[in-house]
């Protein structure tokens, strides 16, 4: 009998529930930027962050003198002090504070998966130290990548395909669904150049748009950060 | 102002509300098995093919004395004449005939998508004569993926990417969607040997259980038939 667990791949969070009931872990990835501006944020000594789906559960927390971050559609949702730029968590006054966040993407995804048994959040700049957590879990692993706007986004898929690569090579897990091994196919033709690779990518070009690119740089620049966020009592901490 | 058309790929039945409307034209792929059945049907003298989504449609079909293949989950559905294999399409008693055919994802696909202006069937069997037709309608194209079971499937996939391929190639065509991309160099990857690249496919593997080697074989094998079926009234007829 192969003992393995499993790691597999979910491209948006409309497919969820077609995979979720097996997976003891899901990994929340959203590459450009909400999981990543989640990481920044831990390495940079926020306390804990509290993501909310919609901006009306953000406006609450606002009015009760949170800290609020809220991004649609990459901007920053007028009233709030600040977007999903990784660099607005770096700031002193954020330091041992509890911050709430609301997002186009990303945080609805780590809504939906709630429920699993854990939840941890997964981005380029924690790729390492996630992976390697998660090959001694001894657990099944599912990677719910965001999308943009329910659709599928290559970023974040790139970013799954990574950790399918890392745990398969270890030799405990193993990758059945045929997203996973399109993911990893994708990330081994886009690792040795992920800024070169997705300069084509939707996403990428919106945020360029906006001139986001220093955000894009840092958010494609893998493992600088030490940090698991994970979710425990609707609330994201450093595991 | 960037006149070119769009060609852009949605990987699941489930998807398809994201992208429709904006489409002309719907190719809908099923490579293993029913698209590439439904090609092989046309190229051995078949007249016309009524999808339909459920048994019972087909059962109303057969007891009015229709010839009706009817497939779930791989195999052919008790009481019926024949399943998806390409092979059961090539028989003479078929030719001229209008043949009824239910699958578990292809014909859920072709009913999702039959309010589109053009519906057409792609497969690797007709991937060339099918993408020279597509380059030269002057309209927006959008490849629908049948998937396996609501989940993405890779050999769908690829073939939708080598259709994004030929006509972003043309000049005429530009991709937008990372899910054409990503299908794009998933196909790259894939050209050059179709049957290695997706020994670890899971409908693949699925398919080999089940002693299919030989349909699969032809369903990989590109541009056997210049055939293109297309829908109209409810029926799919050569172009």
């Amino acid at each position: 009998m192969d003992t393995r667990k499993h790691i597999e791949v979910c491209f948006t969070p409309g497919e969820y529930d077609y995979y979720k009931d097996e997976y003891e872990i899901v990994v929340v990835i959203d590459v450009l930027r909400a999981t990543s501006a989640i990481c920044a944020a831990f390495a940079h000594g926020v306390k804990s962050i509290i993501p909310v789906a919609t901006i009306e559960e953000a406006s609450e927390y606002q009015a009760k003198g949170f800290l609020v971050g809220a991004e649609r559609k990459g901007q920053i949702v007028e009233g709030f002090d600040f977007g999903n730029s990784p660099y607005s968590y770096m700031k002193e006054e954020l330091k041992g504070q509890d911050v709430v966040l609301s997002t186009t993407n990303g945080t609805k995804a780590l809504d939906i998966a709630k429920d699993a048994e854990i939840v941890v959040v997964g981005s380029l700049l924690n790729l390492q130290c996630l992976s390697e957590w998660l090959e001694v879990q001894d657990k099944n692993v599912l990677c719910l990548c965001s999308g943009w706007q329910d659709k599928f986004n290559l970023e974040d898929t790139i970013c799954a395909g990574a950790i399918c690569e890392y745990l398969l090579g270890s030799g405990k897990f193993q990758s059945d669904e045929d997203s996973s091994i399109a993911a990893k196919y994708l990330y081994l033709s886009a690792k040795d150049n992920y800024f070169g690779y997705l300069k084509s990518s939707s996403h990428r070009r919106r945020l360029k748009n906006l001139n986001l690119n220093e955000d894009i740089k840092y958010c494609l620049t893998p493992n600088q950060h030490d940090v698991i966020p994970i979710l425990r009592n609707g609330k994201l901490v450093q595991i």
